[in-house]
């Protein structure tokens, strides 16, 4: 045991250790495991960020009674997770690699963050989750809850042990712990800004995964109009109805999953190194970035434009390599937010099965302003010769330039 | 005239005007009142950048002789287009706004470099082009004429006179040049890397375009798939078939405009400072450009990946912006040549109405390398203390920043 | 006359114009025009952004009551000019090519501003100023004269009529003005951000400006120590001190300039793409933004500094372009606003002749913090082997890379 | 022993260590200890990199051979550090955090790949080195090593033992080995780009460093001009004489040292996430990179400039964090080549006491052509109207947005 010289005391005040519990074989052996062979008591909690109905997280509270332990606690994180994180990659239409709207890495994030206070709050000096050595997850979780809580010890007995689901198994019947523990084709995580899906396709660089490996199957093929519409580069209103933005981010998905919109697999570098390949549909995530930017389009300036695709790009790579916490997202979430002081107005979307359409906007900070001047029509703000005058001065570098080199 | 005050040798030197023809009502109107009021010898060229047939390029040919230009001349400049600018579009994954394939902006920088050359050539000292005063046209085709010719004198009457399409018809009729002037309702720039589509919705912010502005209407519906390979990032064959890259492109086009793919509306900035609307149909391009991506994201390093957005991004946004002959475009060319190093293998694509899947790739160079370590999986490189380490020591600086600055 | 066509009463309200006059003889002379030769009712105004004693004020002053004009007025617009630039320039380490403070783009941007606001204040409909159509400076006030009062006419007599400064000479002669017009042999602009120094040599590349053509002397030659406190990011005292951050630079440039520091000269792109060279001195300018980017190297985190620069390098860019009031700009100041949270210490500078020193910095938010890790030291904070897995996991993208790529 | 299990040819195949050896008491501890203790047959080996003379490398095999080492290797690699790495730092005015140029960063990288290579061609099966746990070092020398020889095993018992000075003397002692191990006062790594000094001062925040500390004391008091010339970037001649850049370099080196100039002190972020600081003198580096620079702002085009700063800024930190091997740094190779191919001509510096000036440059690609226009200056390349038609239409984008957003 790892407290073997400690007094009573201090094995009384030490002895809480908050597991990160998805209900799922990995954690329910964790938890068995921590409280039968290290006596721990254990505490567990789930982070609600979007993907868990009343029922399931009922069902990872039966499981957690099951396997033993002292509390199980289900963190509603829904809001946080939207106002910490969601927000920002939408203000930046932040897709990974041009594809990914980085669900998952995202969730995690909030995730850490809750459970971490969650055992300060309850004086816990242990974390316990279920990751293996091989993936983002663990170094997500071991940063975050190393840096908020550095007093905090970290257990991971998935990763230290590298046990076979089978063993998992027969361990937890050998402590009189029966579920159904079948392994499902996919393995699937399901979030506010979308849902994960690997398998043995995403496995491979070569193969596409199957219809039937998507939770959302098509059901709605009757092309549909969704007027979205933005406050300040946020979702304020679907269709005119108003809620907050992450109830209309549901309200979304709930519409346009139907479609079987916004999959795709998302191939990307992970923190440890090696490149790894999962599929997703986020189909909210997808409309409401796309839609977003389509409006930006329309009400940003062209340096504003320009310039924000830096910063969205490298607040991507830091979230999705674990650095929240670093003091540059503050600033770039500052920049981002300033950004999106005229974002305001409608965007009309068409959805089809499979994809959608963007119609156009409707914006009162629209700077595509037909009272100034059309693209490529006459307009009375300035004159040939104007035009004249600016295309020579700005060919002023370009002349001098060939005529000091004499390349012709 | 010009030069009334020239002698009669000089006159001879100097009445050669080239004229960049179209066919249409604008540059007809200026061939001929060049060459009856200003008494120029006008000489007609088109340039083909992938957009004409041989019919159209014929009937141009015998437009310029109705209106009695002294020669016509077609440059075929496909090749020169894909060498000097496709090719790094392709290299770059460039999409101005994250959805335009910068079809025309990329166009008319060859178009009015083969059009200089031209002129030079056959010794002439002006320079005639139909650009209005309200776009990007006439300073891509102005800077270009003064960088590479200083000496060579433009001319753009309808920029400069800012006649209606009535009077210019009367004039033409007038000098007995009748033809079907009849204004198409849609207006259609095609070439190689795609078509714009401009009309009476794209003057607004809210319409999107009608099905049937689209040059390329659905006509197979059965999904397909497509082998696009590539070689150091060149598309080198279509299904197994090797072609030049520009051939190959235009047998893509084939292939997936019959599923009418690659549509979309373009907003974005002009560079005299106005925003503006355009539709495209881009089936080859938009396909060419997400297959070599993806294949990006299998053989370049995290590093290559982040850094080529930059480049790509400003690549874009000069090209859109007429800058082509700064020498910064050669510095950014070199990058993404280098950066194409190990970009080759196969990429499978599956076409469906309106959209196209990326199924995965086969290259000799994938970096998602499963004799190393899988994503997420159990693996021999790397054991749980070494992930611990990496993490705890990733983990330095923000457990600092947090020890120093107290936040908890 | 412009106004040939109004009624007596349109006539009265438009006479108005309203003068950015610094009363020397360029401006002297569109005051003495505007008013003799187009009837105007000419306002002389100055913005003082640092560079002008009461006595030169008052000499302005004079200088405008001896051309007649109606009405003169000084604006101090020190405080403006640090709050709306200075500051932010500082946040930034702003060095253009990694040399100039910006001294005077900067100024001009706050002089326009303040300019075309007092316009507006008095009811004038006119704008005049005395830059050539050589410059930065007709961009820099004409841009924002034209975006923030789009209905005020600009007037710029000395880029219209091109007269050589003895035919303005003898004008102001022939209508009674007589005043010491002598050029100095450098044209110098000073103000709170530094002062600029033009000449003879600055029209070559390849000559240096020689000792006596720089303003500050070299007076003091016994090296000094100078102690400067920064609260988040704001220079809030020197030697203890406290004052405002604008008088602190005042203060500073007081003690340093003696030191004859911060002198060199600037070679830049000018926005009308003609390459320039301009000396300048401005040794508080250099020393509060090296002092500041070293306290700054000890509070932030490496991913904050990486990512300030491109910021950084922009804001500068833009903000010499004349682009000051686009909106970008706003939100790159909310970011390096952000950046400062923890700003905050004291900096120790030696002063030398011609050159200062960095001794050292104490900052509470110090992250070089000896109680977690010394660089190079052994240390309690992480052991061999977390080292050695930190190493190879990072080593694993380069290893697949070398490993699938059979390089050697 | 590490190899108890093996067979006797086995064994005789894979004894072979090469060390890399300084000659000091570290490396020397670790080459009698792995060969004492541990059965190896060791072969020490330095790599030169601009730092060793005659003598000293004649010292290092001399105590090679008093601790017993098989074979003693001097590889001199100055030319390949130049033109591996400097090259480039130079056409990148690579300066980290604006101070530092990376000198022994970049030397590293380099002994790396030559101990690597030297180890495959003598068929070692591991590599010795003497770095702590603490520092950059173990990270780029382990990387390298990893990723080109990832058969090879690194050993690093200093690392490992955490073992005292005094430990590692009384151990060699009593193997009978005594040399005088006396520590300098000052740790001094010298090597073509510059030398870095660590001492007391440098593990604090606010001491500078002695003057005794650096290496190079002030000599030559009287300001002496220097002329630099470079061709495609490159420095090919210093005052005239043509030589290999490296070896300008050190000619270079030796004037400027004797001033005392190109000293400071870097406060960095080291690649485990400490902050350090480390004092350098580097007046050959310093001066290069000034004047370097310099030439470029005459013969580059402003968007040459804008975004060399991006990569060169990216280079410097990858390089530092060791990652020079990715293949991004071929990219970033490339573009910089690109870059420099005008960066020719001539630069004229002072050297002073402590500092040295720009004076200017001549060059037949300067850009600053007075042929064309002087800034601020009369001119016939444009007229008044061209400029004001320039600004209007560059005011376009501003006016827009004040008028949309009624901002005034």
């Amino acid at each position: 045991m790892l407290w073997d010289s400690l007094t009573f005391e201090e094995y009384i005040q030490m002895k809480k250790v908050v597991i990160a519990y998805s209900g799922g074989l990995d954690t329910s052996y964790c938890a068995k495991y921590l409280s039968e062979e290290e006596g721990f008591e254990v505490h567990a909690v789930s982070v609600n960020t979007g993907g868990f109905s009343e029922e399931e997280i009922k069902k990872i509270g039966d499981n957690a009674k099951k396997i033993g332990a002292s509390s199980y606690k289900n963190i509603d994180a829904i809001s946080s997770f939207y106002q910490k994180v969601v927000k920002y990659l939408i203000f930046g239409n932040v897709l990974k690699n041009d594809t990914y709207p980085l669900s998952v890495s995202a969730e995690r994030i909030i995730q850490a963050i809750e459970i971490v206070n969650y055992a300060k709050k309850v004086g816990a000096k242990y974390i316990a989750h279920g990751s293996t050595g091989a993936g983002n997850d663990q170094v997500r979780f071991d940063m975050i809850f190393q840096i908020i809580a550095p007093g905090i010890q970290i257990i991971t007995p998935i990763r230290d042990k590298q046990l076979s689901r089978q063993e998992e198994i027969e361990y937890l019947k050998s402590k009189g712990v029966e579920m159904n523990w079948d392994k499902a084709k996919y393995s699937v995580n399901k979030g506010l800004w979308g849902t994960s899906v690997g398998g043995a396709e995403t496995l491979t660089s070569e193969m596409p995964l199957p219809e039937e490996a998507y939770p959302s199957q098509l059901k709605d093929k009757e092309p549909k109009q969704v007027k979205l519409s933005f406050t300040k580069g946020e979702l304020t209103a679907v269709n005119g109805t108003e809620n907050s933005p992450e109830k209309n981010i549901e309200i979304l998905e709930g519409i346009a999953s139907k479609y079987a919109i916004g999959r795709d697999i998302h191939v990307g570098d992970t923190i440890i190194g090696i490149k790894g390949r999962v599929g997703f549909e986020a189909a909210a995530a997808l409309i409401t970035i796309k839609a977003h930017h389509l409006l930006e389009k329309h009400t940003l300036s062209k340096w504003q434009l320009q310039h924000k695709d830096y910063t969205s790009n490298w607040y991507g790579m830091h979230l999705h390599e674990g650095l929240y916490l670093d003091p540059v997202m503050r600033d770039f979430e500052a920049q981002l937010e300033s950004s999106q002081a005229k974002v305001t107005g409608d965007v009309f979307v068409t959805l089809h099965p499979y994809r959608f359409t963007l119609d156009g906007i409707k914006s009162p900070n629209d700077l595509m302003n037909s009272s100034f001047g059309n693209y490529g029509e006459e307009n009375k703000a300035w004159t040939a010769d104007d035009a004249k005058g600016f295309i020579k001065i700005l060919s002023n570098s370009g002349k001098i330039y060939q005529h000091v080199n004499q390349e012709s």
